[in-house]
């Protein structure tokens, strides 16, 4: 395809919107309105019912339109992705002890441990069962990549909430920046964009597109939208953000900004830090995580990690044009070039 | 088939050790051998590691061996029945802040919440990957019919352990006997026993039996074998059975014979008991525990537990001959007859 003015012309929010609402009824309609209610499928219900953004099924939905496929082809493996999404969700939130979602008290919070895992692992069950009767569409050739693909997603997406926690767990602390992208190719890019990509490629050109260049594609772009989502962790507005602001320095994580500073630190300021990641996350204090903050801010960490931000855009931009080199130039191409600046500037 | 002496030649326990070894092998040789090993793959193995019964697989081997099938058609549904098996014990024990299992820590009580909880998803999807590998090889009639199997199977758990963990959250404390039952039917039968045996017989009949009465079989013996596993809780010795003795009651599990004591007690028993089952797991001291268990001796609700199990054995004949009416008098219907004495005599 010809170059394009990225991004002019799209209405990201306007197509994730109206993609959004199509899959969130397809998503409802498929949790079971049978019993028990109160103890599981109000609570599975809870996550998908709070406002979300939608970007991994639009994601699949524009591929498949890009690559000559109708989005109701896809509709299915959407929805499967969104659920799981929902189901991470539940269980990142147990593991991070996290307090706020999508902007109130998260599942375990008002449910209790119990319940919420439970509720995340049905959200699971009806991943797999909705990925299934996606199969039952498609010709065998085409069904049995598509169930490789969820197969791998998932994989790599334990293995990266895996290794996330580890490095808290263990106390891991000298890390590079090529760590933290290799933790977010797995926690967030395989699931978030890489597989929605390739499945709507796959769908779309019936088997005939070639799907490696999409591993490196997207995950620039979803290493743009992790690092994202981590800067709106520190400087976003809770009322859009929907999460803690701060929350992941209270959790000790190691994104790129906290990466940046441990490097950066003075042996004074190291010392602190060590002694702050090693604490639990209920020894930190509000005054500890501010003073982290403020370290982060002297030593422009913040800075380092949006003009890092800004580098993997570029690479996504030519990363871009290798992957969809024979896709059409319509609208579900437009909207997958436009999502490259709109990771960077998105504030929810 | 004929009547046969029930149990007479058959070593049970012997069957059990050397299908779960097969079982056992292919199970650990499908989890990956990769990175990252000590926060995920080998947290995965560990509970699989731990000695167990394997009587799921050897269920649903024993299962396809009487409809005329051979066991190795059947290995990978019953492998990815023990992983699953497994993943809902790591779930579980989070769940119910259980301390031991198979003799050794829980899993979340050595490796944290968080990694624990992981490894429970990434066993999961380990059994999915099976299951789809098993579903290869099958025509596609019985591979649709077999999805269908093991996606019911799933929803009938996560339904079960809903209703289980509700019941405690909320305090529900007026049972009888046959919510408890409809209780085990979803959290225990459907996966423990009438999904084994519903896939073994569709896969060695090659879909041609009547898979319908396998669920009244299924549940009485399935039941039965819940009942012994409450009774075992409480009367068992802990280096045979491998959690903690009592944990039942400290966690204040609606089993049979609590279900039973709070029918049976005297008002100021009652008070006591709706006192201890509204308290806190943690504010549930020792010596609480012995004062409900002696209630539970004085009014024999052990006895009126494993009496009930005994009828249920009996039901569980009955409904045998039904399900097994068209089956071969061979050593895999030998044995499924064998485990109704043996699910009420085995100590672990």
């Amino acid at each position: 395809m010809t170059a394009l003015d990225p991004g002019v012309g799209v209405d990201v929010e306007g197509v994730l919107r109206s993609r959004g609402q199509r899959i969130h009824a397809v998503l409802m309609s498929r949790i079971p309105d049978g019993q028990p209610d109160r103890w599981l499928y109000d609570l599975v219900r809870d996550y998908p019912a709070r406002p979300a953004k939608h970007i991994r099924p639009a994601i699949c939905l524009a591929t498949a339109v890009a690559f000559g496929g109708e989005e109701s082809e896809v509709v299915l493996p959407a929805v499967a992705i969104e659920m799981l999404h929902n189901a991470f969700l539940v269980h990142d939130d147990i593991a991070d002890g996290s307090l706020r979602r999508r902007g109130e008290p998260t599942l375990h919070a008002g449910a209790g441990v119990g319940l919420a895992l439970n509720a995340g692992d049905a959200l699971a069950v009806l991943a797999q069962r909705t990925i299934r009767d996606a199969l039952d569409r498609y010709p065998v050739a085409v069904a049995d990549r598509v169930a490789d693909e969820f197969d791998t997603m998932m994989a790599r997406t334990v293995e990266g909430q895996a290794i996330e926690l580890g490095w808290c767990r263990d106390g891991i602390v000298d890390l590079t920046p090529e760590d933290y992208l290799d933790l977010i190719m797995h926690k967030t890019c395989w699931y978030t964009t890489i597989h929605p990509m390739r499945v709507g490629a796959l769908v779309g050109s019936r088997g005939r597109t070639d799907l490696a260049p999409m591993i490196r594609f997207g995950f620039y772009l979803g290493a743009a939208f992790q690092i994202r989502d981590d800067l709106l962790n520190l400087t976003g507005s809770e009322a859009q953000y929907g999460k803690e602001i701060l929350g992941d320095l209270h959790e000790g994580k190691r994104t790129l900004m906290l990466i940046h500073l441990v490097g950066a630190a003075t042996p004074d300021e190291r010392r602190l830090l060590d002694r702050y990641l090693a604490a639990d996350r209920s020894e930190r204090t509000d005054a500890m995580v501010e003073d982290v903050h403020a370290l982060m801010l002297r030593h422009r960490s913040i800075d380092f990690a949006a003009e890092f931000a800004d580098g993997i855009a570029g690479s996504a931009r030519d990363a871009f044009e290798v992957a969809f080199a024979s896709a059409a130039d319509n609208e579900g191409s437009r909207f997958i070039e436009a999502l490259i600046p709109y990771m960077l500037e998105r504030t929810a």
